[in-house]
C-alpha cells in the first residue's frame, strides 16, 4: 500500500522534512499546517519541491474547532475554511483533516454537528475537496470513532468522510472491530501511531509519546486489519508526535518511520518481505584498536588465546571455546580508539538474513573485502555497529574463518568462558526505540521491556534483545540525555561455567578485576543465606550476584580499554535475565575506577 | 527546624552528595540504601565524614516487604533486618524507614501487619532504633498515611512510629487534616516532596517527577502545618526522585532544595526571612560585547540615544523612555560574545531585596565598582545572569546613574519605545525547575504555567514570572535537551504603543527586521479580518498578531548580534501573554536567518 507521513513527525525545516521523507522511501505526506505557515516557501514552492521528489501531498492538516459551534463562529469557521481550501488547491492536494471540536461553547448536538460538516462539505466539493472528520481522544463531546462515523452517516455528503487514527482509538481503548461495519469509500484516511503503554492523560500521552508502530503497546496491526477489511485502500500514513523525534535528525527518523510501516504491512499480511532469519550464535565479536597490546594482554588473561590471523588485513582472531574474538588495528582504530565495531551473527541463511535487512532499510555495508575473502553480508545498525551474517566452518557455506590462517598458539591454560553470553550497546540517544524496533524486525529477535537503572550521574535504560534460546542476546542500553553518548562503555559479556574459578584465573594471569564495595557483600549477608567463605570469595573478587523465580547469576568486570569492558557470567538453572539490579553498583564502582567521569 | 535531604535526591557518589548538603546548609541526610551499598566507604567512614561535615544522619532508608508476608518471609526479613540494624549501629543513626509492603505475597491482614512490625520494633529497641513506617501511594494493601497510622497504633510499640511523606499522601488526594490526630510523637519522621500535577501513574509520577517544595502543583505548606499542629518537631527532610536532579550537578540542586525548605518554613509560618521586596521596574539591561559598533547600531536604529558613560568603566549607557540599555565593552565580553549578562531591577529597598535573597541563598556577587561607586547589591541567578537591586534618580536613595556622567547626545528622532516590556532568558536545562523557584521566592514575581513552543529542532518550555502590574516580566525557557543550551538566544522585548510606527523608524533607520513567511499572513488572513493594507503592512514588516479575550499583541523581531536579539512589543487592552503561538514561526524564520544551527 501507499506510505505516507505527517510532517510534524519529523524534526527540521519543511524542506529538510520532505527530503527525508523523499529518501526513505515515503509515497506521501501530510502537510501539517504549522510547517506550511513557518516555511518560507509559497504553496506553489511546495507543491514544486514535492513533485520533483516524488512525493504527493496526501493530506492536509488540521482543521479544528469547525462543527457544534455558535453561529457567528461558524460562519467565521467557513470564511476561514474558504481560504484554507484556496490554499489546497495551490498545494494540489485534495483531502482536509477536519478534528472534533474542542472548543468551549461547542454542544454536545450531533444533528447540529452534522449540519455544519455537511455546509462545509459542500463548500469543499466546490474546490474539489474532502473533508476526513476524525474523533480525538479528547474531543469536546465526539472522542470515538463510531460517533465521528455516525455523525459523518448523518451528514451523508459525498464530499463528506472519516479519518481514523490508531491512537486516538486505541488509546481509548475503544473496540476497533466496529472499523469494519464502515464502508471502505468513507474511511478517506488512515493515520497510524503507537504508544507505550502508559497511565497518563491521554492529551500529554498523544503529543508528546507516540511512536511509531511496533515501538510502542498498542495492537496497530489488529486495527489495521479492520480498517484494510472495511474495504479502505488509501495511504498508510504515519503521524507521530514525540518529543525526541522532534530534535533527533529527520533522515534517520524518516528511515526508522518507513521499517516500521513495512513491518506493519507484513504483520497485517499485507506485504511479503524477506522471511526473518534468527541468528543462532555471536560468531565473533570485532574490537578495532589504536594499540593491541592492552586489548591483547586482557584477551590472554581471560584464557583467549590468538588462533589466526587476517590473510590481507591487520585483523587477529583469538578464541576460546565457542568466542570468538576478533582485534583490528586497521584504520578504523586510529580514529575512534578501542570499541566494539562490528558483530559476526551466525546465520542458518546469510544471504536470507541480508536480504531481510535490505528489504527493511537497514544500510548494507560496502564489502571490505580482498577478492579472494569469502563473502561477507553486512549491514549497520542503528548505532553503527556493523553487523555480519555469517557462517563459521559449516561446510555447505562458505565461512568468514577461511580469510584467516593460523597461527601458532602456546598451550592454553584451563578454559573456562565457552562462548558469548551477551553483547552490550549503549545507543545513540535519540534512536534508542529505533534500536529495539531494528532488532526485533531486522534480526528477528525478541524484545524485553526496558528497564531503569540508576548510574551515580542519570537515569539509563536497558532493554534486551534476544533469540528463543537465549544463544544471541543483545542489551541495548541509553543514557540519560544526549550529551555524551558515543563515550559511554560497551561491554562483551562472557559464559562460564564457574565465575570462580575464571576470575581467579583471569587475575592469576594478571587481569585486573572491578573492585566492587564491601557494603554490598553486607548486604548479600543480609539477604542470602551465603557462608562467610563464599562472600568472602565473592568480595575478594568482585563477584556480583543475582537470584529470581528461574534461578541465579553471578558476574564479575574486567577493567575498561578505550569503551570496551568484560564482563564474565555464570548462568545458572533458567536465570534470564542481565542482573541489573547490580548495574548501579557496578556503574559506581565503575566511576570509582575511571573518576575522569 | 532542623532540615535534612535524601542522598537519593543528588547526584553523584555518596562522598559528592555528602558533600553538597553539608555546604547548601542542611543539618542531616537521610542515607539512601542503594548510595551505601555503591559506596567504596565503610560505614564508619560515612560516619566521619558526616561529622565532619556537620551532618547528622537522620535515617537509613528504605526497608521494604517487611510486613504481612508469609512465616518463612518474615524470618528472613527479621533476619535481614538484624544486619542492617547492625549497620545502622555502624553508621550512627537510630531511625529507619519502613515502607508498606508490595511483595505479591503480602496479606489484606492488618492484624498480622501489627504483629510482624511489632515484632521487628522489639528487634529495633535492641539496638536502640526506632522504626518509622510509611504508607506507599502503590503499596499493596496499605496505601494511606491513616491507614499506616491506625496498624501502628494497633501495634502499639515505643520503637514503631509513622513516617509522613507528603508525596505519598497529597498524590493519593488524602485529606490531610487528619495527621493532627497523630501524637507528633508518634510521627518519627516527616519527608517533603512536590510533583507537578500530571494524569500519570502514581509509581512512574513518583520516581521520576518528583520536585522540591514549591516548585510544583502539591499543598505542601498545607500538609506541614497539619504535621506541626500534631506535634512533630523531628528534621524536615527532602526526598526527591527526579529524573533531572540524577543528571545535574549536585553542588546547585542542593541549594536549590535547601532554598525550597526555607520557603516552605516561611510560607507554613515557621520561621521569619526579610520580606520579599518585589521590584517595579526593569532599570536597565546590560548587555556585554567584545564590539560595540553593531550593538551600537542597533540600539540606534531603534531610537536609542547613548546618554551617559560610566567614569571609570567601559560601559555606555544607552537611553529610551525608561528603557535603558548597558553596553558593556569589558573583559567578560571577550569571553563569551554579546550577552544578556546582567538586569537592573528598581527595588523600593534596595537592601532589603538583597537580604531577602541572601537569605535564600542567592550567590551574592562581589561588587564590580570603584570606591566612589554608589553601592549597588547584586546576586547572581540560577543561569549566571546578575541581578542589581537598584534605585534609579530617587532623592531618598543612592542612584547607580550617578556613576554615570552624560554624554552630549544628537537630536533625537520620534521615540516609539517607552520601557523594557519583557526579557527572555534561557536556562540551563537542568535547572528551569529552580529557576522559577528562584525567582518567585527571591524576587517575588508571580509565576504562570509553563507552556510548550515547537521549535523546528525541538520542543521548548517556556514559563514567564511578572509582578502584579506587569511593569516587571522575564520569560524563562529551557530547549528541549541539555545539549547547547547556553548557545540558545536572549532577547530583550521593548513596549511600544504603535509597533508599525516603531518597525518602520527601525528600518528607515538601517535596523534589519525578521522576516516572516507570507503563508503566515495567509493564516492571519483566514484567521482575522485585517484589512489587505494591514495585512500588507504586517507581512512587510514581519509584525506577528496574537489576540486573547483579554487584548491583542503585535510583535516583531530585529536580527541577533551574539547571543542577543530585540522584540518589539504594542500591547492593547489587558493581553498579559507573550505571543507563544506565533513562536514556532518566529524560531523557524530565525533558523533559516541564520542557518547554522
Amino acid at each position: 500500500m501507499r506510505t505516507s507521513i505527517a510532517t510534524v513527525s519529523l524534526s527540521g525545516s519543511l524542506t529538510e522534512k520532505l527530503t527525508a521523507a523523499a529518501r526513505a522511501g515515503f509515497d506521501g505526506v501530510e502537510i501539517f499546517e504549522n510547517d506550511l505557515l513557518a516555511s518560507p516557501l509559497t504553496p506553489e514552492d511546495i507543491r514544486a519541491r514535492c513533485a520533483d521528489l516524488g512525493l504527493s501531498i496526501d493530506l492536509y492538516q488540521p482543521m479544528r474547532d469547525i462543527e457544534a459551534v455558535p453561529d457567528e463562529e461558524f460562519a467565521r469557521n467557513l470564511r476561514r475554511a474558504r481560504h484554507k481550501f484556496e490554499l489546497m488547491r495551490r498545494l494540489g492536494t485534495d483531502t482536509v483533516l477536519v478534528c472534533s471540536s474542542v472548543h468551549p461553547l461547542a454542544e454536545d448536538d450531533d444533528a447540529l454537528a452534522a449540519y455544519h460538516l455537511r455546509q462545509l462539505a459542500d463548500l469543499a466539493q466546490e474546490f474539489g475537496i474532502k473533508v476526513a472528520y476524525e474523533a480525538l481522544a479528547w474531543g469536546r463531546h465526539v472522542s470515538t470513532y463510531d460517533h465521528a462515523w455516525r455523525i459523518v452517516e448523518a451528514a451523508d455528503h459525498p464530499a463528506l468522510g472519516t479519518c481514523l487514527d490508531s491512537f486516538h482509538i486505541l488509546a481509548r481503548g475503544s473496540d476497533p472491530k466496529g472499523i469494519a461495519d464502515i464502508p471502505g469509500e468513507k474511511i478517506f484516511f488512515l493515520q497510524l501511531a503507537d504508544a507505550p503503554l502508559m497511565a497518563m492523560d491521554v492529551l500529554q500521552w498523544s503529543r508528546h509519546y507516540r511512536c511509531f508502530p511496533g515501538q510502542g503497546g498498542l495492537d496497530v496491526t489488529g486495527l489495521l486489519r479492520h480498517v484494510i477489511a472495511a474495504g479502505y485502500r488509501g495511504p498508510l500514513s504515519l503521524e507521530v508526535f514525540n518529543d525526541v523525534f522532534r530534535q533527533a535528525e529527520a533522515g534517520p527518523t524518516a528511515v526508522d518511520a518507513h521499517r516500521s510501516l513495512l513491518m506493519l504491512q507484513e504483520s497485517a499480511g499485507l506485504a511479503a518481505l524477506p522471511a526473518p532469519v534468527v541468528p543462532t550464535q555471536v560468531a565473533f565479536a570485532e574490537l578495532v584498536t589504536p594499540d593491541a597490546e592492552p586489548v591483547s594482554a586482557l584477551l590472554g588473561a581471560l584464557g583467549f588465546a590468538r588462533t589466526a590471523r587476517h590473510r590481507s588485513k591487520p585483523v587477529d582472531l583469538w578464541q576460546q571455546g565457542e568466542a570468538r574474538i576478533l582485534v583490528n588495528t586497521g584504520p578504523a582504530a586510529r580514529r575512534d580508539g578501542t570499541q566494539l565495531a562490528a558483530i559476526g551473527l551466525e546465520s542458518p541463511d546469510p544471504d536470507g538474513a541480508a536480504r531481510r535487512a535490505e528489504s527493511l532499510l537497514a544500510p548494507v555495508l560496502p564489502r571490505r573485502r580482498a577478492a579472494e575473502d569469502a563473502p561477507l553480508d553486512a549491514v549497520a545498525a542503528p548505532d553503527g555497529t556493523e553487523l555480519f551474517f555469517c557462517a563459521t566452518d559449516r561446510p555447505e557455506l562458505p565461512s568468514w574463518t577461511t580469510d584467516f590462517h593460523p597461527v601458532p598458539s602456546p598451550g592454553q591454560p584451563a578454559r573456562h568462558v565457552h562462548r558469548v553470553d551477551h553483547l552490550a550497546l549503549t545507543q545513540p540517544w535519540h534512536q534508542f526505540d529505533e534500536a529495539a524496533l531494528f532488532h526485533r524486525t531486522v534480526l528477528g529477535l525478541d524484545a524485553r521491556e526496558s528497564v531503569d537503572v540508576a548510574d551515580p550521574y542519570g537515569l539509563f535504560r536497558s532493554r534486551p534483545v534476544a533469540n528463543a534460546d537465549g544463544s544471541v542476546r543483545i542489551a541495548l542500553s541509553v543514557g540519560p540525555a544526549p550529551t555524551d553518548d558515543t563515550a559511554r562503555a560497551q561491554h562483551i559479556a562472557l559464559a562460564t561455567d564457574d565465575v570462580v574459578a575464571a576470575a581467579r584465573a583471569f587475575r592469576a594471569a594478571g587481569g585486573r578485576l572491578l573492585a566492587v564495595p564491601a557494603n554490598y557483600y553486607d548486604d548479600l549477608a543480609a539477604r542470602y543465606e551465603f557462608t562467610e567463605a563464599e562472600l568472602e570469595t565473592y568480595r575478594d573478587l568482585g563477584i556480583l550476584y543475582d537470584r529470581d523465580a528461574d534461578g541465579e547469576f553471578r558476574h564479575c568486570y574486567t577493567e575498561t580499554i578505550g569503551r570496551v569492558f568484560f564482563e564474565l557470567v555464570q548462568r545458572d538453572a533458567d536465570y534470564r535475565g542481565y542482573g541489573a539490579q547490580n548495574a548501579p553498583v557496578r556503574l559506581a564502582a565503575q566511576h570509582v575506577q575511571r573518576p575522569g567521569r
